[in-house]
C-alpha cells in the first residue's frame, strides 16, 4: 500500500448490487479506504428501504462494517447515486448509470467484449483508460464524466499478470496453456450446491474457458490506431497468442489456482532461472496507488507452493503468487499461479482501477 | 466381468504388506474372486503373529472380508508364502520373493524402471508380459516360475489407457501436456495431513511428475529386438513422445482427475468427433479375464463430467472415464480423464495382470 | 436381506417425485427389487413427457438404471398411476393419490402429524400399521385400498431404532438429550451452498429440532382405544418421554451422526454393559422382508466408530450402527448413533414399510 | 484491545516449542505485541542451530514475521532462556524452566492436574493465580520467580467461559451436557489424516472428554483454606457440578463448536431471555489488558450462528461465541458456543494470562 492521503476519505461512492458477494467484498474494502467513502448501497427493490444489516445476508468472515450497518438501501437507480463521483458496480446490468454520466468499474461480465469498454486487470493494462475518451465521445449523446471500465474474470485476472510480466520481458508468448482449480467463491452465493463439490472436482464452469482464452488477448493486447483515425484494441492481431483452457471447480473457498506452461516466440526461450528473475521483478506501468499490492507477483521458492489456504491472504490478497517454475518438456517453461479470486480477482480490482482513474484525472 | 470359473477359486494367492492400505484393497478384491483364495497374509514383525482382524487398522467402507478376519498374520518372508502360486505386493521390496522364485504382482514402484521388469497398465500393454522368459533367464540362479511383475503409478495409470487408444486409431502421440488433481488416498495412510488438504489444493506431489512423463513412455512403448538378439523395451526411442506434467493434491478423497492435451504425428489431426468414437470403441489387445472393464473408457456426453464422487465407481472402479472432448486451440484435440487410483490405478491392476499371466499359461 | 421371492418382480409400483433425489434413490432401490416393478415415474410437467435419462439430474454414484433409461415421465397425476399397487412418494403433496384410492407410502413431511397416519419406521413401530384400516374408513368417501403411511425424518430414525431396542429391554426412558451432526444430503439438491459448509458447521437446520422432539413421541408410542372407541396415538402421554434436540450440518456427505444420552424411568439403570447387550440383541416386532437389514443394530466396540464414512454402507445402510456405550455423568447411559439419511432414513425406510404392508396383507 | 504500552515492547520473552503449531501461533501473537519481545527460540536439537525460517515449517496464512525470520533456534534448555522474564510454552516437558526460576506459561497439559499450579482460563479465573505463591514455597528449593501457569485444553476454554458467565449471574450450575465438534487444528500438525476427517465426524478424541469433565471442575472452582491453613482448589466440592462430554471431531479447520445444556441449582431457573442478557454482559474479574478481547462473549440473534468460518475470527479469536439460547425440554437452557481453538483455546489465553501477570505484579 503505497500512498495514503492525509486528510482522509472524500470521494463520494456508491456500490450497485450492494447486499450480493462482491457487494460485500466492495463495502469490506471501502469501509477503510483512505480516499474513498460510501455515499449510497443499491439493492433489488426486495431489499430497498431498509438498513443495510437488514437487507444483506452478511457472508464474510469480519462483522459489518458500522459505517454501512444503518445505510438505508436504494433501489438501482441511477437518481439515487447522482452524488457519487464513482460506481462499483457488482451488477450486470449498469449501463443505465453510465448514460447518467457516472463513472462505472464493473465487476460484471456484460461490457467486457465491448469494443470501447477497456477490460483492466491493474496490474497489467491501465494503459487502455485511455480508450474512455473515445468511449465517451462517441456515446449518444456524448458524456463528460461517465463511463464503463470493467475488470475481467477472477482467473482471466491470475493468468494475465505473469505472462504480461513475461512478455515485457522477454518479448511475445505465443501459446499458453493452463489449466485452473478454481474456488468456489467465484460462482457467488448460493452458487455451488455442496453435494457438487466435497470430496469432488467439478471438470468444467459454464463460459469460463471461453472467457480465459478471448480476455487474455484482450488484455495483453494494444491499443492501436485503427479505422477513421481511431483508437482500437488490437486484440493480438500483430502478436498472436493461443491460449488453451481447462477450467476445474474444486473444493476450496477462496483463490484459484492454475498450471501454466507457455511457449515464447523467441529462440532460444529464456530459462526457468531468467523467468523466475523476471517475474519477481516486475513492476507495473501504474501510478502508485492505495490498494495496490507492493510485489505484484510473489515468487515461491518452496517446492510445494503457492497453495490456496495458506497464500491468498498475502498482501490482502492484491497481489499474485508464482511457484514451481520449470522447464517443460512440451513447450518452454511451465509454473503454478495462486490468485485470490475474491481480490484482485474481483473487487479489489475495481478499486484499483479507481484509484488510478483518480490520479489519471479522470475522474472528476 | 466376463469368464466366471464355475468349480470357484482354486489358484492359492499370497498378499505382502497385507495391513497397509494397499494391501486391504487386495483383500477386499480377492475377498470374492472366481479364481483366487487367499493363502497367506504377510506384514511387519509388529504384526506378525496376530490374526487379521486385529493387526490390520481396517479403513475401507465394507467391512474386513470374513474369510480372512482370522487368518494368522505372517511375517513377509518367502518359506510362509512358498505354497502361493501368485504374490500380490503392495511393499517396496518384494525382490526376495522373486529370488524365491515366486510370481510376484507388485504395486510398489522399486523395480518399475528395471529394463527386465514389465510395467504393465492392463487396459494397455499385457504384451510386454513376453519379457518374463527373458527376466527369468537373467536371474541368477535362472528361475522357473518366479518374476516380478509390477503395475503403473495410479496417475500415469489413467493417462496411459486413453493415450494407448489414440494410438491404436491415429497413430503416434507427439506430445502430451497433462495436468492432474490427485486424490488423497494416493498417497496411503496416515498420508496427506489433514492441515494441508482441506480448502486447499497441493500443486506438488513428490516424484509424480518424473514417474508420469517416464513411465508413459515405457507403457506405450514396444518390445524390440535388442543388443545381443535379446529383447529391450524401446521406450518410444522410433516414435518419441514427450508428455509435460503438472501434479496436484486436491481435497478427494479417491479419484484422480486429469486435463489431457495432445498432438499427433499425423496432419491433419484426428477430429474431436473422431478422438471421442475411437476412445470409445478401444478394446485392449488381451484376453478376456474376470476383472477387467466390460468398456475399458466411457466417454461421458455431458459436458460436465467425469466426476470424482460420481464416475469413480463405475464398473468396480476397473475402467477409465473420459470426458470434454474438444479442440485444442494450442496442441491438437483436449479431453478430461478419470480413474479411479485406488481400484484400476493400484489394486485392480494387480489382479487384471495376474488374470492375464494365468490365461497366458505364465503361471503354473 | 432374508426372503427373496423366486418368481422374481410381480407388483407394480410408482414413483412421484421420481427426478428428484429422493426419487433417484426409490429408483435406484427399486431397480433390483425383488417382488416391486417400476411401473410408473411421475414428475413436474417440466419433466413429463421426456424419457427418464433426459428428465432426470442424475446424482447417484452407481448409473441410472437401464429399466428406467427410457421409461417416459408422466405427471404427478393419479390416473397416470392407477395399475399401481403402490406408490412410493418423495413428494409433498400427495394426498391427492390416497383419495385416488392408492397406497402411498410417503417420504414427505407433510402428512407425519395427521392423527390417523402411521409415522412407521421399520425397525420399530411396524405394529402402527393397524391404524390404516381406521384411515381408511374415516376417509370420505371411504377408501378400500388407498392411505398414507409416511416414514420418519432421516434424524429422528436413526435415534428411535436405539431408544425402541432400549425400551423393550428395560422399559420406559424418561429422557433424552441428542445433538446431531447431520450430513448435507439431508437438505436434498441443490441444498446446502458450499460456501455455508466447507470449513464449517451450521447449528440450525429449520424444523428439525421440532420433528426429532414430537416424532420420537409418535413412534415410540402406542396405539391405545381413544374416543368413541376408536384407536389412536397415545403419544406417550402414558410414559412420559422428554427429548431434547440440538441439530448441526456438518460437512459430511451421507450419514447422520448423533451423540445420545439417556435416562431410564428404573432405578438403577442398566449398565453400559447391559445396554450393549440389549441393543446388540434387539430384533424388531416385523415380518422378515426383503429389504429389512440382518442385524437392525450393529454395536461397534472400537473407541472411535462408528463414522459416516466407514459404517454407512454397512447393511447397504438398512441398518444402524451405535458405539461408545458408556456411562454418563449426568443422566444414565451415553453413546453414539450413525445412520444412513438416505438409505434407512429416507427411501429404503419406505420400501421397507411396504413390504411389510405386503406380508400383513394390507396391500392387494 | 484494551491498553498500549506507549513506549513500546519491553519485556523479553521466550518460547519454547518455538517450530511447532502452538510455537507458530505465540510467535505470529507475540510478533506484534505492545509489551513483550522475542527474545529466544526453542526447539529440538534437530532444529537447533538454523535460522528460525529454516527450522519451521510454517503453516500460518501469514508470512513468518520478519522479527524471527533469522533468529537462531536454540535446544530447549533454562539457559538459553535465562534473559527472559517469561516463557511461553507448546512443550510437554517444561518443568525443568520453572526449576530454574522462570515464570513458564504452558499451553501443554502436563501440570494441569497438579494441585498447586493454576490452570487459568483468563476470561474466568485470573483469581486462581493467587496460587502461585504457594507453588514457589513448595518448591524445593523455594522459587523466587519461577512458577508453572497452565491454560486449559481448548474445548474445556470453551465452555467454562459462559458457564462462569452463567454462575456469576444466577449462581451455581448443578449439571451440563456438552457435545462439541472440535477442529483438526487442534490435533497439532501433522495432526489427523485427511483421509480419516474428509466426508467424515470422528466421534472420540482420545482423553478429551476426561479433560472437559474434570479441568472444568477445577477452573470454576475457588481456592479455598485446606490443610495446614495452606490454599486449594475446592474442585467444586462446595457446589457440586457434574459434566458429561461427547467430543467429536470435525473437518473444520479453526474453531471448535460445541452443543451446551445446563441445569441450574437455583429453582426456577433462569429464563433463555435472561440468560442472553447474562451471557452479553458478563465481565471478567480481571485487569484490562492488551490481548483481552472488548466482549468476552459475543450472543448471536440471529438463529444460525455462530459458525466457525464467519465467526472464529471475531475479536482476533480472543472472545467466545454463543448463540440460539432456548429452554431445554430435558434439563433448563440449552445453547451453542464457538471458541477459536488456536486463539482463545491456546496460545492467545497463555498471553493474556501472562499480561495479567504482570499486570499483578508477578512478574518482575
Amino acid at each position: 500500500m503505497c500512498k495514503i492521503s492525509s486528510e482522509g476519505p472524500t470521494i463520494k461512492v456508491g456500490v450497485l448490487g450492494a447486499t450480493g458477494t462482491v457487494g460485500q467484498r466492495f463495502i469490506t474494502l471501502l469501509a477503510n479506504h483512505p480516499w474513498f467513502i460510501i455515499h449510497a448501497l443499491g439493492a433489488s427493490s426486495r431489499s430497498a428501504g431498509k438498513p443495510y444489516s437488514k437487507a444483506a445476508n452478511w457472508k464474510q468472515s469480519t462483522p459489518i462494517p458500522s459505517i454501512v450497518r444503518d445505510t438505508i438501501v436504494q433501489e438501482c437507480q441511477p437518481e439515487h447515486f447522482k452524488d457519487c463521483l464513482i460506481v462499483f458496480s457488482g451488477l450486470d446490468a449498469d449501463g443505465a448509470f453510465r448514460s447518467a454520466d457516472l463513472p462505472v468499474f464493473s465487476n460484471a461480465k456484460n461490457y467486457r467484449r465491448d469494443p470501447h469498454v477497456p477490460l483492466v486487470v491493474p496490474l497489467v493494462n491501465t494503459a487502455h483508460l485511455v480508450m474512455i475518451a473515445q468511449q465517451q465521445a462517441r456515446h449518444d449523446p456524448p458524456l463528460k464524466k461517465g463511463f464503463i471500465l470493467t475488470n475481467a474474470n477472477c482467473a482471466t485476472t491470475g493468468l494475465v499478470v505473469p505472462l504480461r510480466a513475461l512478455e515485457k520481458a522477454f518479448g511475445p508468448v505465443e501459446s499458453c496453456i493452463v489449466t485452473t482449480m478454481q474456488a468456489i467463491s467465484g460462482a457467488g452465493y448460493p452458487g455451488v450446491p455442496s453435494l457438487d463439490i466435497i470430496d469432488n472436482v467439478v471438470p468444467f464452469i459454464s463460459g469460463e474457458e471461453e472467457k480465459l482464452e478471448w480476455e487474455t488477448l484482450k488484455i495483453l493486447g494494444n491499443v492501436v490506431d485503427g479505422d477513421n483515425g481511431l483508437e482500437a484494441f488490437d486484440m493480438r492481431a500483430r502478436q498472436p497468442l493461443r491460449v488453451s483452457a481447462s477450467c476445474n471447480r474444486v473444493p476450496v473457498i477462496d483463490g484459484h489456482m492454475m498450471t501454466v506452461t507457455v511457449r515464447f516466440a523467441r529462440r532460444p526461450p529464456p530459462s526457468p532461472q531468467q523467468v523466475r528473475e523476471a517475474l519477481a521483478a516486475y513492476t507495473p506501468d501504474a501510478p502508485a496507488c492505495p490498494s495496490a499490492p507492493v510485489h505484484a507477483i510473489f515468487v515461491h521458492e518452496e517446492a510445494d507452493r503457492p497453495q490456496p489456504r495458506l497464500d491468498r491472504y498475502y498482501q490482502d490478497g492484491a497481489g499474485v503468487s508464482v511457484g514451481r517454475v520449470r522447464q517443460c518438456p512440451v513447450l518452454d517453461v511451465k509454473f503454478v499461479v495462486l490468485a485470490n479470486n475474491v481480490s484482485i480477482g474481483a473487487a479489489t480490482s475495481s478499486i484499483i482501477n479507481a484509484e488510478v482513474a483518480v490520479l489519471k484525472g479522470i475522474i472528476h
